[in-house]
């Protein structure tokens, strides 16, 4: 026992145990959603004390913060991939910003874990957390923005700019969106009762496809002489 | 007392209850936000038991979606008022979407407490209400959008399903820049320290317009022939 309790605190094990809890936080939010998971149910779930597991992370924010950061960087990785091949297609250039567009809403589509975070993050991912963990989830996520940003430029007519206020707007809006999209038990007992109301209840790709589509045509528009 | 009691009973009282405790509801979202604010804190500042608050609204979110309806409500007058000044310029049709526009994001700029009720009501006040609480707001809001989407139509080239949708981009855009545009304590003291992340908080106003001037210039070039 004494041998164990010394190996617990060796910086592999740290790890070991923040990666279980990033594991278990992770997966509880895809079964309930992140709204729904507290630091209770996470210590729970990795079998630790709740104040064992603040040892590791402050709050049960901090822990979403470190997984939103996460999902941005794997959600780059994919949009990249996603814009490296489409570079190769040069002919079709006239339909390059379709591509980039398809690129960036698809992937946010199949991440759901993602869009939820993001429906979290200004309204109470970014309260109740420190200024340090704060400062490293928005260090993450600008490194992504501005990559991005840069990738679409390449990829489309759009500026370096232009190609920024696409990704910043086309995550936002994915994040207000996907909640509207994926109604609560009540929405979905209201649609299922009144074929009217549900009609309005928007799909989630199409709805961000098309809002990605119409900014990437206007924003040049925009552009003072 | 017992004549005071059988007053209580009366609709009229019933209704002026259900004023104070809509108002007391109001006062506190303004004050603190309506994430912070609780069912116990509504009745505190009415003087009532939690238990009795809920002889007249079923939960929390029930008494904010019913100031969500009104907020849309008093939204809609606003933007019409501003539209109808707009349509006697019949001499500027060319620049027809760039007023209204601005009719759409100043409008929403003026109203805090619409734009913080619209960044949780997908995540939050649509959970934990009735199916009646949940349809008569979701009728409150469709009819608005019906009603603004037609007026913003005829007072730009926009068709009706366009000037819908851009009413809805909209309000659904302001309900997610507006935490970001309003940052939690913990981020407005990392600004503070980092004026590089600083530098990338949006500004809510120009932010919406530019957003909103892009999709309705782009819009049209969606259509299909």
């Amino acid at each position: 026992m004494k041998r164990a309790f010394v190996r617990a605190r060796r910086p592999e094990h740290k790890q070991q145990r923040r990666e279980e809890i990033l594991a278990a936080a992770r997966d509880l939010a895809v079964a309930s959603g992140v709204r729904n998971v507290s630091l209770g149910a996470v210590a729970e779930a990795v079998g630790l004390a709740k104040s064992n597991i603040m040892r590791y992370f402050g709050t049960r924010e901090e822990i979403y913060l470190i997984l939103a950061a996460e999902e941005w960087q794997q959600w780059a990785e994919a949009v990249t991939a996603r814009l490296e091949v489409a570079s190769d297609d040069a002919a079709r250039l006239e339909a390059s910003s379709d591509h980039v567009v398809a690129a960036l809403a698809e992937t946010l589509a199949d991440r759901p874990l993602m869009c939820d975070i993001l429906s979290q993050t200004a309204t109470t991912l970014e309260h109740n957390v420190s200024i340090e963990a704060a400062r490293t989830f928005k260090r993450a996520i600008l490194a992504v923005i501005a990559d991005l940003g840069s990738q679409v430029a390449r990829a489309t007519g759009l500026t370096v700019g232009e190609g920024t206020e696409l990704v910043s707007v086309a995550t936002a809006f994915a994040g207000i969106l996907y909640p509207i999209a994926h109604p609560s038990p009540t929405l979905a007992e209201l649609y299922a009762q009144d074929p009217v109301i549900a009609a309005t209840c928007p799909d989630f790709l199409p709805t961000l496809t098309r809002a990605l589509k119409a900014l990437a045509a206007g924003l040049p528009t925009l552009r003072e002489d």
